[in-house]
């Protein structure tokens, strides 16, 4: 097969698909995606012999149990697939929005519009609910979409792409508005990577190595996530209750991902009052605690921290801990070893907490709060493409306003330049 | 030299004081601003001391007397440049800025901060002012910045740069903030493009092929302009006074630029009435009209068009000349042929000038006023460090806000995820 043809064949089509839903209508968006909703409960049966496929594949390769399970397409799995589509007809369409307007001495009315961004390409790893979530956001924004999951998902992700085009159809819309793109290797993401005329965006979504590949390859701009070193530090001013309860949710509620706290930095003046009680909660939860030796002064049983440990995402239950001298020292442990995605102080000092919202350079700073809040549909942005952890364009979640520009509209009435 | 090495100790060397001029107080940084406009004045013998050897050696090279005419530090150019500051400390903080609070409902409250982006990387051609005005915004937004002139500017650029650093140091903020690159050769951007870790963002201005090369040899991201083929589609209810003043100033009062006009599209209902007399006012300024055949049947000596003069950017005293049956046909046109970059309509209609502005993917688009009011200063945002058409970070002129980012800032007081 001619992979370069094909992809260029394909993003050429998503442009102008891409031109098209950019001008839809709020009311037609909403309602194609609802019937996105219902197709895709009525093409259950459909949809799981096409699952099984990959299913049949993935146990042949001997594919982890967990793997297989976040693969599977069960009912209930589809019928959250359903709902999220709904979820996302039900929110605000950020295009055509005027996030501001202002008059000019000369009369001139100047806005600043939100318009879509275009054509987006997806990159990502085997889940195949992502197909449909990221299928929904960009349609909603008014974008077209090319889909490049995982290999072992490809039955399921190109039976799904097929049942969201029919709902497109249905409206006159052209289907090449979400394409999944049928070469699984990776010849055929080089190829997308270098066609910065027809794709706007680049999103991967899956391991380093995959978002190193992407963001060295690409001519075209990629919103890259490398991963999450979330610290929080508790401060001496800490109220022990809600260090220990943030602490442990933080660590302990859902370990394996991005927004989980991976280092805890304790204030030396509220250590020895704090760390006993919140290690026999870890204790509790099978928490593996790496300490520093004034870590481990106070907890000789923690395990001895090495260099190693301070960049670690480890996605587990393990946890490093390091006891400061000060909020200074741990500001400057964060900017060393921290990966400008979350980061949470447990103070009840009012300058302290400023002082960390203004001195942390992350995509999210939290007071008094869990790091897992680091999510889109937690912080209000309705639901999330992926996180940023990178400055241009979106910094943290990212969700339908960042799935758009916005340009200048000027009203005049024969204004001249002089 | 070993440029790789210098690059790299440039690069981390401006990571290291953009730290610092991130979190520097606005009035810091306005008398910091403001002590450089004194220092300018102060050193204008030394500056036209080394502005002297470019001079010298652009005559040597035989450079054309308009190059050197922008190359020339006079008096007046100089206290012009000590204004720019000034101006630019009159200008609101964009850093720390709340765009925007909200409260979820479990209690937490969220709100996105204006944060700096870090570290630009600025690449241009040979007019010294633009060192002037790039570190003065990028100062004000809290970057640090690299400065990567044309060779023929290289002892301005020095010079320059120099007395700017004394004013960073005598507050105490590192000069390294502003660097001008002291080698001029592509490699050092070469080497440049490739610093992702320590420059977080590369403006290029100047010619297309530059552009292009570092737009292909970049792996942090670009904001690009490639060019400016800008349109105004007179319609049939175009009130023809505000037709001939608009696109006359359009295409005369200044059409070296990018945001002239380059193609004007003529609905045949007005056509008519609205060359002939448009035409007698091109011709005084000496205007070339191109024209299609329709043009052709009512100004016989327009010069015949060919397919090479609709995406031209001229640059020049030359007009391309198109009419069109309807507004449809001029947005197909626009659609086909332009830049992205700033187009009109001149019209009375009500719905034409609502379907105009959202039809047309351009970074400006206007109803009744010349494309020339694409620029940073004239719509209102204070300055401009360049124009970008494409849609990633910002879409149009870009000011002191689009040198930013946002954060989530989240303050809670012990809220978990459940």
């Amino acid at each position: 097969m001619d992979i370069k043809k094909l992809m260029l064949d394909m993003a050429k089509a998503a442009r102008d698909a891409g031109r098209v839903v950019a001008k839809l209508p709020t009311d037609t968006k909403n309602k194609v995606l609802l019937s996105m909703a219902e197709e895709l409960v009525k093409q259950t049966k459909k949809i799981q012999k096409a699952n099984e496929k990959d299913l049949q594949a993935a146990k042949k390769k001997g594919l982890s149990a967990a793997f297989i399970d976040r693969l599977t397409l069960t009912d209930k799995v589809i019928k959250a697939m359903a709902d999220g589509l709904a979820e996302v007809a039900a929110l605000p369409d950020p295009v055509g929005e005027v996030v501001r307007m202002w008059r000019r001495p000369n009369g001139l009315q100047v806005g600043r519009m939100r318009i879509p961004l275009g054509v987006i390409g997806m990159i990502y790893e085997s889940r195949p609910n992502v197909t449909v979530d990221a299928a929904a956001l960009c349609l909603k924004a008014g974008n077209a979409i090319l889909l490049r999951g995982g290999s072992e998902a490809i039955h399921s992700n190109l039976v799904l792409a097929g049942v969201l085009q029919k709902s497109l159809e249905k409206f006159k819309i052209p289907g090449e508005a979400i394409q999944v793109i049928p070469v699984t290797d990776r010849e055929a993401v080089k190829e997308m990577l270098l066609l910065e005329e027809y794709i706007d965006l680049i999103i991967p979504r899956g391991g380093e190595s995959l978002i190193r590949f992407v963001a060295q390859n690409s001519r075209i701009p990629v919103l890259k996530h490398y991963k999450g070193v979330c610290h929080i530090f508790v401060d001496e001013s800490a109220d022990i209750e809600i260090a220990r309860k943030v602490c442990y949710n933080a660590k302990v509620q859902r370990p394996g991902v991005c927004n989980a706290m991976e280092t805890m930095l304790v204030h030396e003046k509220i250590a020895r009052d704090f760390l006993p009680a919140m290690a026999m909660d870890f204790a509790k939860a099978r928490v593996e605690l790496r300490g520093c030796p004034k870590t481990r002064k106070i907890l000789p049983r923690a395990v001895p921290a090495t260099e190693e440990d301070w960049p670690a995402e480890y996605l587990d239950l393990i946890l490093a801990v390091r006891v400061v001298k000060d909020m200074d020292e741990a500001i400057k442990h964060i900017a060393r070893y921290g990966s400008n995605h979350t980061e949470a102080i447990i103070t009840s000092d009012y300058s302290r907490a400023r002082k960390f919202l203004n001195d942390v350079d992350s995509s999210v700073v939290l007071v008094n709060a869990s790091t897992r809040f680091n999510d889109g549909g937690q912080l209000g942005l309705g639901a999330e493409i992926g996180i940023s952890t990178s400055k241009l364009h979106a910094f943290g979640p990212m969700g339908l306003e960042e799935l758009t520009s916005t340009n200048f509209i000027v009203f005049g009435d024969g204004q001249v330049r002089t």
